[in-house]
């Protein structure tokens, strides 16, 4: 009888699963966007994984980061992982111009340069979008992030304050720092300047490649763990994963991030948009980025008595790789405790 | 009586040191390189400041750095200056492919792509036939450069071991970890993929400065004191520095270092490299270099029981400047120390 029952609850267990991390597609119609212009049709992408609760408390929603997918965020959550799908009804959305939801690679009315512009900003108002209208989650426990996910989290944080109980931003930042726009705009300028024919997005997408590899972890760490002779072997790899990535979605993506500022609707000062802010925040940088730089998201911290993990290890940007068990366990803790 | 010697000797000095600093061209012949190949009618620039002392024992030669001039070594060297020109013959040479000295940009026979392929090694060897054959120079008290001019004095250490009584190398390094490689290779790629078209070579020039920009202070200086909406002024300075800069001449220079490594000739072993040299060592790094990686010099430094100097400060390559009393002190000490 026992064993019956285990097997009963194995088997219904495995059929809600299933479709844990089936890609979905809502569409939420035209989405009007900062800029005035709207996206039409406005498609977004989205995975589930774990149950909803009765009460509807335990949604725990997930953005993606830069150049990435919600299928990339398939290893940062699932039972037991850092976002807890036996604990979270954990909600993966695709941001905008991530070749999922709505992008100038998928759109057949605005495509490539004629799609409009958009800012971290409208990638949460269509996330709110999707949860509200389409999900019909009026509340949600939590929004979190890494890397430009952060970006977008904090971003949740003072554009809908009562939304959310908790928000978690990753190596992400509230803005961007001059060292932070040098980057974006490098390979911006890149894209644009050597664009136009495909063999010249081709090799702009391999200078962007280049550009962002050597951003990821710091150059001591680069110096330290690949030897000279395996760098062509590295520069290769780091094309190879960009060459999949269509430039006009990848530039989209890097012009909202250039735009990214959450203080800009509060005078530009990070003092008042803290004072907006209502959910608990959790922010993890690591010391050594060199992708997203630090300082804004410690003071916003600091502003916010937040609580803060702050890694040290000379890994960089893929800190969140090296220093993971220590992440894990305090995420895991910040989002458990009362 | 007085005042009138006091006037002869005035008048005497200002003649001798009016040629200081004026640009000399040698014409030193069919230089053969590495690869077997040659520059034909091989010119090399120079500047010499102060005087050769009768015993010519006080002359001491400093190298260019990357994609600079004798010209921009001015103001390391004058009377009192980090080298002095009133105790020491200061020889500064163009390093080949700087658009002084033989290069891409000003062969007649060999212009452009054609202009054969030269190593750190190559530079060196022109070097040391000025100094011999135009100079007449048998010895020199020393060799010194800065970060590219580094590698060189380096590369001197073990290439004429005892033609000169010190080596002193400022964040310069004996070989390419994969971190340098990785920027160097960044910007080769943009030049070589790009090019082609004046367009697209000054689009490329662009693209280099930018890469270049973010590489010379650490990302937490830069976005500490650039401020984000001073970043397109700090982008347009840097592009506007390079654009005086021939793309051809820079890809030479780029590949010399791309190909640097002074422990080739010793079967790749720094050990056996470090018993070959035998003139004193002052090794001054970067910690936090992000443009030429610390790790090979300090362990040369390590090897040699070289005379050796860390700047902590987070300015990265540029430390030179923010560091620069100390770095003033340390090396005059170390030049006059018995």
């Amino acid at each position: 009888m026992k064993r019956a029952l285990w097997l009963a609850t194995f088997l219904l267990a495995s059929a809600l699963l299933a479709d844990d991390g089936a890609l979905q597609i809502a569409n939420i119609g035209d989405l009007t966007l900062d800029s005035g212009e709207s996206i039409r049709d406005c498609r977004i992408g989205y995975r589930t994984y774990g149950q909803l609760a009765p009460d509807r408390s335990n949604a725990l929603v997930l953005t993606t980061w830069f150049a990435g997918t919600s299928a990339g965020l398939a290893a940062w959550t699932g039972p037991g992982r850092l976002f807890d799908s036996s604990r979270y009804f954990v909600i993966a959305i695709d941001a905008l111009g991530d070749g999922v939801s709505s992008s100038p690679s998928n759109s057949s009315s605005q495509p490539a340069a004629r799609f409009p512009r958009f800012t971290i900003r409208d990638m949460v108002r269509s996330q709110y979008t999707l949860l509200t209208r389409e999900l019909k989650l009026d509340h949600v426990y939590a929004v979190a992030g890494l890397s430009m996910g952060g970006m977008q989290s904090l971003q949740w944080a003072v554009a809908y304050p009562d939304y959310m109980s908790r928000v978690i931003s990753i190596v992400g930042t509230p803005k961007q720092t001059s060292y932070d726009l040098m980057l974006w705009k490098s390979e911006l300028s890149v894209l644009e300047s050597m664009g136009g024919t495909p063999d010249g997005a081709s090799r702009a997408m391999n200078a962007v490649a280049d550009i962002q590899g050597m951003g990821l972890w710091t150059p001591a760490y680069i110096a330290e763990h690949t030897k000279p002779d395996s760098v062509d072997a590295a520069i290769q790899t780091h094309r190879d994963a960009l060459r999949k990535i269509d430039p006009y979605d990848y530039a989209s993506q890097l012009r909202a991030m250039i735009a990214q500022d959450i203080y800009r609707d509060f005078g530009g000062s990070p003092e008042t948009a803290a004072k907006a802010i209502r959910a608990k925040l959790f922010i993890a940088v690591s010391l050594q980025d060199h992708m997203v730089q630090p300082a804004p998201a410690r003071e916003l911290a600091r502003l916010t008595k937040a609580e803060s993990m702050t890694m040290t290890s000379d890994c960089g940007h893929l800190a969140t790789g090296c220093e993971r068990e220590t992440l894990e366990r305090e995420v895991k803790r910040f989002l458990a405790a009362k």
